[in-house]
């Protein structure tokens, strides 16, 4: 006996998710700069200690580079997802918040980044939160491939080679997690490569509809 | 006689009531974020430090948690109980600015909360706004039933079914307000039950249109 | 001979500018909240000095309250208004950026009276943002009215009322300004009564389109 | 042979790159207001205290001005821009990632030059920014371009002739930058009259489609 939920919610589009989502991703991408602030200068300060500050906080400016950029990124990759999906329903839509209480947590964690560069553990839990964050997408793929409320066009040998790669990406996500301890500039080095990655494998789910 | 209310504006959807909502939602889930702020740690701290800093803000973290999945939760259910409506008012706008009020103040209640986790207070405090926030919800759906805001479909009995919980949910969450000056821990896991319990409530309101 | 502007982007509605209206309205209500802060208090604080913190804060959660509702005012009078706009133009767009720029100030100036709740002074910038945001409202309404942009019914008589009351209870919020010297809770309590006042009026723009 | 990208996605609007943009402009205009702050003031401050401690930060409200005026001026300029465009593909979704992301800067940026008013490289810092935002966004205009994503009525003289005048636009924004080595004051003036030149410019890019 089919419930309610299957009966009726998953055949219609809801397009209050893309409006919170695009709100949250917006929102999670400029709320990064508040975390951006030169150190106290003299009222009577040169533009030498300025540029000096700025040079100072350079290390804040790469996390809200890599930030920005993976939030950016993921915005692309969503808009492409739900291009394929044609329904959705109450566990897609938990799916979907549990992927933005992750996004929603970079700017508290480009701030731990930007203060402390030099540290292992501040690129680890930059690096546990890309890999939180690839597993509720990768979560929000597979569930809406099961529950069929994906596009007939999503079974395409390039959506699926797709999601092949993109598990890789996300399983590799994990090396420089252990490469923090090694060198984090290094680490912060191959999760800019991962999100390039990730760029570069959108056109593989841009398939005609 | 009908007033110019009656006659017109109860007979057109607001999309922007959707939009502002939306808005306001993303904007509030979003800024619990800028609550999370780690310890000064110094210049060459540690792995264990930063680690250890991390579990000193420990309750910031559940707080946050706790506030993401209530405002999620929100979400969800505002999204329901608008597919059900299919007109609006400005006797409904302003109720839905109360919620909204309520809702606003959340990210104030969870820096409260997680810095004085042990505090009977602060926990009281974020369940007279839970409370808060349901009579003005429950008062949405009580008016758009009475002024007839609402689908017809909206009089079955699994829709009436889920506004009955909901209400014993609603008064439910007073207890745990009493509960807190025996154990705040205790109270703040029966928040949590409650948002679950209106989770698995929403599936009453998926009614086919 | 009539420009491109007149020939061209008059006759279009232009459904961004509810967007980015909507999108700024939703930000400044709820970016009001991390105006509000507890004084410090020591880790084993007991709930009546939470409590009691609370209280000493009371001032800038009646700043919060009455911007609140302000800009929730607002925004179901732009709603209104935009529901009668039927083309929109390059001064219009400007002058909602205007309204929008004295809107974005109100968590600034809840800020500074919510701090210094028995200084005139800041009760005055209040009133004077309060003034400043309803003579830019008037302005749009004023231009749409004289550049044709607005639905024929609003040329109804209630339309036309609803402008003449709007008009007078914006010079009317040039009194409490003075008052401010008086006292500033009745001056703050008169700005309350003509924001209900605003809101009251508003049936009267509610005509069949 | 076409790529899948060539094939597909440059066919279709997308109508989350709007909503995402209109976000993003409208968070960072509203986020300039926490900036915004007053020295600290005594308790029984007076009314000239409190208008004497507004005059201080007047820097910060001129930079305020300046920055809510350009941000307004390129959300205008991108909705002009974006009802030209007919199709978008992945290119042209991060070149305005770029430009979103140096939008986002500028609350960061009023900060430093509300607190170092005089400091020529402050204003060297914002002028830097305001060319990095004109070259992101002309490098949309040229892109979609070269991709023929424009609508063919983009081909006409006036929107040719508004492109020369916003490339020069751009490249006279160089000069101030020198100039704030000389007076900084001037150079924000400067900035303010390219503003205004930016905004005049519109209505060449309003034709009829």
């Amino acid at each position: 006996v089919p419930t309610p939920q299957q009966n009726v919610s998953s055949f219609e589009r809801n397009t209050r998710l893309e409006a919170f989502s695009d709100g949250v991703f917006a929102i999670v991408i400029t709320l990064l700069v508040i975390e951006l602030n030169l150190p106290a200068l003299g009222h009577d300060s040169t533009d030498r200690e300025l540029f000096s500050a700025l040079w100072q906080v350079r290390h804040k400016l790469v996390a809200y580079f890599l930030c920005f950029l993976f939030i950016g990124q993921l915005w692309v990759a969503h808009t492409n997802f739900l291009r394929l999906l044609v329904r959705t329903d109450q566990v897609l839509l938990w799916l979907n918040n549990a992927l933005l209480m992750f996004t929603s947590l970079f700017p508290f964690v480009a701030e731990v980044v930007g203060d402390h560069p030099g540290n292992p553990g501040s690129v680890a839990l930059f690096g546990a939160l890309f890999f939180a964050t690839g597993i509720a997408f990768g979560a929000m793929g597979v569930y809406s491939g099961r529950a069929r409320l994906l596009h007939t066009a999503a079974m395409a040998g390039s959506v699926q080679r797709g999601n092949r790669i993109a598990t890789w990406i996300g399983v590799g996500s994990l090396l420089p997690l252990a490469l923090a301890w090694y060198s984090p500039p290094l680490a912060l080095g191959c999760y800019f490569a991962l999100i390039i990655a990730y760029i570069r494998l959108q056109r593989l789910f841009l398939i005609e509809l």
